[in-house]
């Protein structure tokens, strides 16, 4: 009777608390999300205000200032390329466009994931800066997305930061986004409301749902597919069913918009971001070359993307634009699994090198000599600030920039501007790792029971801990590091007072 | 009232399930765990007296049958030697002996971890044939060795495998393992009960605890470190306190005990398997020349490795022995977090080819001639029979042996035996992937959202699914992999009936 009585009450105690909990979590949950997902983002009345007064005073572009292409992958690897290595992909003109220019070696996106590495691209600054630390941007009030801001995250680009097209704009310039935005599907926070012109493409990833096709603030083609809010197509052999946009004519569909928006410019100095959905996952390509490239349907997507890159640039020669626009080659972060990364170590997600690690081509004839091959550090945060050089704008002064200038590197062979390079991995906010010229220091390897520091020789493949040959390297490394560490934790967004 | 009801019933009801489900489980757990700690484990009888008689039978070797000396290293991964492509790990020693036979680069360990591999060298058949495909072997009766147990799991190598120390005992050869065993601790399942006349080294891994030194069934150097049977030394940064078995002088050990036993010999043909404990976690560097390696502690371990390798071959070439021994150098699986795979995909663990592809070095003056490379397909589970056949012993004919004879590409650079090779995988009887000279295919890819079937060609680092344009290939390797997978489930241990 006793134990009877014992194991009653410890069962009424032990279920009590389980079922108390459980309502309670429903009903707070319930009404915390109803709450969030209607409500708009927070703006910083101060940093936005600051930034319009940064773009108020804009000046002029000076004069012979280039127009601007910027061709930004989506998920192309290291080794995806046949002048950096690939055997199975043939990308011609991608290659003649670099033997034109300069192919940068140890360039690296700013994220080894999507969404961080565009606010970077865009505004000069680390993922914690934009509030892009943590994954990616989901679909504004899908689960997912609503969750995210239940658990204090963002989900859109913040309206204080300053984008690269708010500022060329102001310039002067005409600017445009064919392609991927990824920061942030909400009305307000659209290509258009970040100083674009015009916007043709889609607002997220092409594995994410519904994904419509959009003209400026229209949808122009409708995702009809059977989905629903936590749909995704992570695989082009299981699509979802219905008629949805017709991926495999993405990629055609965004350079023919592109070399519109050249035509359409006429003398006005302009701004081409054409951000690619491929070769992110699902696959889909050109029904009109499918099952040409040795690499299979990837290489198919990856071919797409050459013969797309091809076009614009015979566009601009027609336009005899070619030698008055400085085009860039880039991706958004390293290899995803069907994807090469070389022979260096880590994927997508990841702050191996595989990870961030991306190609990198300039081409400006008569600005950047032709036939160059660099191993100087750089990422994609210094395109802001390389623009602005070039344009001859002043960065703003109340927050941080963290990229730096490459133009000297680019038009006259000098060193980086770096002497360290600081990786932010895909969920949190301090970077954990660092490379110079010779190391690269891994805060954590994540490897079970030698989850340590790492530090490698970067000619090595991430392999083998030099650590007790090089305690120099090692305390430079980690102090360069820890210094990055606090200075985030301490300035997260990176404000600075301007008196 | 009424609800307050319901909840006290719902509550009562779910706490009720959990406590007693708790209780039970510890009183049965409790109970199975003495019980199962304490039972020996089963031996089939049929199939071990097929193995007595098997043995009875064995022929003396035939006349000028070699020496055989198997260099066993642990974890080496493809890309840690210099002959391999290291760029900061010097191993001239090794490299020289690749130069003066044949050196494979398309060899394979027959699992990407330990123990299921060393099963493979010593019987020839795959993982699930000796109960060895799920991880590897714990001490016994530890908490792990003896939940694996309680799991029906194997924790010692089955008294009906047949090890070729023990044919070749039979066919008169001396035999000797120095270093690492890992095919079960418990007594009547050590080194000198699979047939090795000599013993020196230890039980399984050196980041496993306790690590006593044996020299065949006697303690020689007790491990007095403060552990418990939970220990483990995953990283020589946070060594175990006390005394144990000084790693950094095991390699050395190991050697002067090779050599040893290799003088003893005199006119006796011998087996020498030689299975070092490194470049294995933790890394322990000789002394004596610890901190001379380019690449750190590790590159000092394997350089103490190359250095082992060339004592050897100088002690065999002082006896006048090297041009009647065959000298084989490979490796257990491929490259851990610290090693070198090389350029190619995955490491330790993982059924990609840097989890498998190894080092595979042959050296045996007259017999295979010097400065060969192959990239023949070729696998662990060939040792035996191809010793077999080097020896001029039949195989047995009760059981499936996996292994096919290289003897003649050895020493006639013959095509490889092998159409297809198979990659089992840590955790699971069926292989998980396959792979002939052009394609590799593995059956899933683990990855989210698109854990499906990859088709990859091997020149082309296990990036781009090449399925759709190689649907026979697909259909080829599908139908040759799900093949293996029948036979596999239908005949697990491989037993054949013999009449």
């Amino acid at each position: 009777m006793q134990i009877r009585n014992i194991f009653k009450k410890l069962s009424l105690w032990l279920g009590g608390i389980f079922v108390a909990s459980l309502f309670t979590a429903v009903l707070v949950g319930l009404v915390r999300y109803s709450w969030i997902s209607l409500a708009d983002p927070v703006v910083l009345e101060a940093q936005h205000q600051a930034k319009l007064d940064y773009l108020e005073k804009v000046p002029s572009a000076q004069e012979n200032a280039p127009n601007i292409v910027i061709v930004f992958f989506d998920d192309l690897g290291w080794g995806d390329l046949s002048s950096y290595g690939n055997q199975l992909i043939q990308t011609p003109n991608i290659d003649r466009i670099a033997e034109g220019g300069l192919r940068m070696t140890d360039f690296y996106s700013a994220s080894p994931v999507c969404t961080p590495s565009r606010a970077a691209l865009l505004t000069g600054r680390y993922p914690p800066r934009t509030m892009t630390d943590q994954h990616v941007f989901f679909p504004d009030k899908s689960v997912i997305g609503t969750t995210r801001k239940m658990m204090g995250l963002a989900n859109e680009l913040p309206k204080e930061e300053i984008a690269i097209s708010e500022v060329l704009k102001k310039a002067g310039y005409r600017t445009g986004l064919i392609g991927k935005w990824h920061l942030g599907d909400r009305e307000g926070y659209r290509p258009n409301d970040f100083g674009f012109d015009y916007f043709f493409g889609v607002q997220y990833s092409n594995d994410m749902y519904p994904l419509h096709l959009f003209e400026n603030n229209e949808i122009v083609e409708e995702d009809l597919r059977q989905g629903n809010f936590l749909s995704s197509e992570r695989d082009e052999f299981n699509p979802l069913p219905g008629k949805g946009v017709d991926q495999s004519q993405l990629t055609e569909k965004y350079t023919d918009e592109a070399i519109q928006f050249i035509e359409q410019s006429g003398d006005t100095p302009f701004l081409l971001y054409l951000a690619h959905s491929f070769p992110h996952v699902p696959h889909y390509a050109s029904s009109k070359f499918a099952g040409n490239s040795a690499a299979g349907t990837y290489g198919d997507v990856v071919e797409d993307l050459d013969r797309s890159t091809g076009r614009l640039m015979k566009a601009l020669g027609e336009l005899n634009l070619d030698r008055e626009t400085l085009f860039i080659i880039t991706s958004d972060n390293g290899a995803d699994y069907n994807g090469n990364p070389g022979p260096i170590r880590g994927r997508k997600g990841e702050i191996l090198e595989g990870g961030q690690r991306v190609p990198m081509i300039i081409h400006w004839p008569g600005h950047v000599s032709q036939g160059q091959v660099s191993d100087e550090l750089a990422m994609g945060t210094d395109i802001f600030p390389t623009l602005l050089s070039i344009t001859g704008i002043e960065p703003p002064k109340d927050r941080i920039i963290d990229g730096k200038d490459l133009s000297s590197m680019w038009t006259g062979a000098a060193p980086s501007p770096h002497d360290y390079l600081y990786y932010f991995p895909t969920l949190g906010a301090l970077p954990g790792a660092i490379r110079d010229k010779q190391f690269k220091l891994l805060a954590n390897t994540g490897d079970t029971g030698r989850d340590r520091e790492h530090l490698t020789r970067v000619i090595d493949n991430e392999s083998h801990d030099v650590q007790n040959l090089h305690p120099d390297a090692l305390k430079r490394l980690t102090a360069s590091l820890e210094q990055m560490r606090q200075e985030v934790k301490n300035n997260p967004r990176g404000w600075l007072t301007t008196n």
